[in-house]
């Protein structure tokens, strides 16, 4: 059975666990203030093309969105998100449960749009009743989306100006940035989303880590003690240099991005694959996550010997599911995969 | 001009003024553990047909709504409610101020219904990843709703038995109730709600006091330390009595029905008149809030003696707009603006 | 049984219902935008002197606080009390229900002094695991005290100025404010008041009123949408022209001095007779809480007679127990009282 | 420079680094249900004499802290803990943070007494005022304390009876749990905290691990739905094998104990030097950290060389420093220190 159900079926990136081994013995400061984390914050903001970012590492994805979410609302603010996004559907309340209503867009590939902001923020403020509603307090977007959808730079610029004018501060949750940038159909890169954003995290878990997202605070204003909120949410790690360690490793000779790139290749290559089989595809996805509609019987029989993700029932006789890849997956299972689907 | 804009522009009913003034000397205990509220809660207990009851009183609805919903739900638990319920939409996300989501069924009139609910707990527990969604934990209906619609007797009998076989407690707002029941096209008594929900409350705010809901618990499981949530939440009132002096006064010689009696043939009479202009009506309501779709220029030519709420814009030409009646409701006002529509 | 136990024994000023039911027919909007709102709040900002200040009318002091802080904080942030404070004991965690933490100073009679405050503030940031502890974010304090203390002016003021200088809001509980601006021993004024807080609250339930706080912002930092967080917690009544109109008489013809001199000086009467009776007081209170220490004999004669509080037990043969005065309390009640004292 | 400064100084054993290298491209599902999270739970189940318990692995201390205590605690209830209690002064007030009060008792050295839970519980319910006060709903107590200090068999068996007889869940923090069994003065095995307590967690972050901690929830009553709590709050890994596999490799060959002891030993080596030195002891721990008083001029001498821990100025010659053992500190460093102590 070979497993493409997500990207984080694995451990880390070797190169990630040699450092880990070779610097096991030496003795650092806990919290995040040792020498490997710094040498990672240096590296991103330099990567960034953003010299006064500030840049903190957390664990998770969850603990990321919601600490950063709740540090910028006040107790009455929202946050506006697409209804399919993370925020609001895969995190058991986590945003909610630090006080904050998700006030949700309708999207059908898991983006959300300037104008759909725009209406949102004037619907609010046109209503007399305004102080009866949640208001809009931040915008909340991932790329790639939860569909493996890409913003353009036209998309994300129109969306950080409609943000700015707004005073509503953009949050990028990048849990899968990597796969984004490094995508043949991506049009930004990491120094464009680090200028059309407020704050942003570059995701570790699903991109070679054992965990870890580091969070970029470019908006001076958003910067202020945010390790208290850390620590307030759990999130400060006391051997801490862990997560230096790891990204200091992928922001070292772009093997952030070549993790990247290698899983997205595979993925065009199986994307290919379910066309040519003349299988839709439920979202038309360029990075990692390729989501085809399979027909029930065909879906059956390639589960014998893959896992992959059911993402939803099309009609009677289809389904759409996810297959992912990552830093991890063999050329050799994807070029078997798609013998097999040719062969069904 | 004559304001039609809510249920609650006036002070209070004039029994009601009239027996604080009659009790305003009498010494009492502070936080609702005088003799007026056990007066109060003992006619209450009775007109539900409830002996084994716990009635409490607090200040409003919202308050009323966040503290049943926070007392019965663990921290990653969710209320199910119909997207245009009030504590989905004007609340200021009291609910989410306390941690937890609002799960939003669609609906058409302010209504939800069992197979929803059914639909929505399925979808929940069949999915591999629940835990990673919130856990539906309790239903909120509010009857009537916020569009003036009333659930049948059968209606709420599916939607409760529903909720017991789910281990989902019911809730009612009732922040309009004694409408509800005093509508010619009610099939509900209160007993009859008490009997079909696990908590409700009795709206008395609008329905002719200057404050107040009784909040009902009729389910044992759910009476365990409800004043230390009213206290928990600044929702102790010192001078409790207050409270009790006027659901005493409420609940005897069924003065609340007659208020509400009052209110709803006043709007059925507007209601008549709407129609035989020959206006739609965005909702069907048999309650004491109406909401014709007045073409603009007659909304405009009734605006300028009468204040009414905005609800939506129905097209280019028509807007859907909602008229309230209450106890302090003059027939003479009510006779006078239906000649000025039938002159329009 | 005569009832001493608490300040909230009875209902309003008669001036006060007598204003409700003149005004009980006129029609207003809702939520406290009414005309009586408006011009209590005139009022308010002229009797303090500051043209500039936000008024809100909230329901109780509970509500009140927590409402104000939790405005004010982040979400890692403390706020500093005596460990008698209001808000650590008798509120039953409402504080921290918004997710604060209550950072306590030792209090002999109530009241905190600004060397404490610069002391726990220094000790935070001197210590180099700060961002391990709650941040103290704003100071709180009570006037007069739990315990019927004063603050002096000096002490107001340097409190403040430490507070100011620290970036750290003060806020003052003004429940029985009324009975410390009008106390003999009073060295402020509501115009000191104003100029030396950053938000306060008169309050009405303590002193004449049915119910009701008025919230002072006067930093103009602190004013932002403070509408939404009365909402978000529960605190905007429906009607609110009846906190309107209260609080207006309440400022007309300086009715809440009134109130307040006639408790004050019952009360002095009954110290001086506590004080030649020979009894210790618990604290050194001017204002209409009186803190006897009785031997226990006394106090259960004392107690077939008149309700007062437990306070606590001093040594095996002495207690200590509260008289409150207030609006209501008769002439004749006290001198019986008095008589009884001396006969004892 | 050698750095004794805490006990997460460096990564982890290095059998638990080999592991997770041998483990790298096994492929599991995530979110702790994989086949070491598996292995890891039943050995600790086994270690522990409790087959029925249920063990989840999160990330930290105050993770597991706050997720343990807010899965319990209604929102009007508390937590009891000494006043030096971890929850109460380095975590940020993530437990307040949840909507709970820590209540404090006093403790000289880190622990609490039964007698002083007893006290506590009933002077809340004696208080004809108790709906004010927040209720308390559950004990916390750390073993070994942040004073190094441990519980004895007996003591623990008064708290938890006293615990039992109140319904008040006994919660024990076992961030450093290890070096307390492995301690020569303990009389408590694994198998007696998990029959004396209801919940409590193996710390791994601080005796051995990268990261860490097992929560064992002994009392059914406290199972239900925990892998939600885990989730809602940002504490489930996606790479949960990373978990499992320490813990495993922990539990296996008794590595966890075989750790404490070389920390134990080595401190308590240290701790017989100090008191040769006739340095007084701050705290009479018999666990890896030691609390030696030094005449400040030595305590500047040593610092030249070695980094320890401020813990408080004494008096004006003296300061209680901090030294902590671990699974990594070298005996040659332990001798060096030794010498140079002997030399001061």
């Amino acid at each position: 059975m070979i497993i493409f159900e997500c990207d984080y079926t694995e451990g880390a990136h070797p190169e990630i666990l040699k450092k880990m081994e070779e610097t096991n013995y030496v003795q650092t400061p806990g919290y995040g203030v040792d020498c490997y984390c710094e040498s990672a914050r240096e590296k991103i903001r330099k990567a960034c093309g953003c010299e006064t970012a500030d840049v903190h590492f957390l664990v998770g994805g969850t603990q990321a969105n919601f600490t950063v979410i709740s540090s910028i609302l006040r107790p009455f603010q929202g946050v506006i998100a697409a209804e399919s996004g993370h925020i609001n559907v895969h995190e058991t309340g986590a945003v909610e449960g630090t006080g904050h209503k998700v006030l949700t867009l309708p999207s059908e590939d898991g983006k959300i749009t300037a104008a759909q902001v725009r209406r949102m923020y004037e619907e609010h403020w046109d209503d007399v009743t305004h102080e009866h509603m949640v208001q809009p307090g931040m915008v909340y977007i991932s790329h790639p989306t939860e569909n493996g959808t890409l913003y353009s730079k036209e998309e994300l610029k129109e969306l950080y100006e409609t943000c700015r004018e707004r005073d509503l501060p953009l949050f990028l949750d990048g849990a899968r940035l990597g796969y984004g940038i490094a995508s043949e159909a991506s049009t930004l890169t990491l120094r464009d989303i680090a200028s059309l954003t407020d704050v942003f995290y570059i995701g570790g878990t699903k991109v070679g880590a054992l965990f870890g997202e580091a969070v970029v605070i470019v908006d001076p204003a958003l910067k202020k003690d945010f390790r208290y909120m850390i620590k307030h949410n759990g999130g400060m790690l006391a051997k801490g240099r862990l997560l230096g360690i790891q990204f200091d490793t992928l922001f070292t000779d772009d093997l952030y991005y070549r993790v990247a790139e290698h899983a997205d290749s595979l993925a065009m290559r199986l994307k290919k694959a379910f066309q040519e089989k003349g299988y839709g595809l439920r979202y038309d996805s360029y990075t990692n996550q390729q989501f085809p509609v399979l027909p029930n019987d065909h879906m059956e029989k390639l589960a014998k010997d893959y896992s992959f993700s059911f993402w939803e029932a099309v009609d009677k006789e289809h389904t759409a599911v996810r297959f992912c890849t990552s830093w991890a997956t063999k050329e050799e299972a994807v070029l078997q995969l798609i013998e097999d689907i040719q062969n069904l």
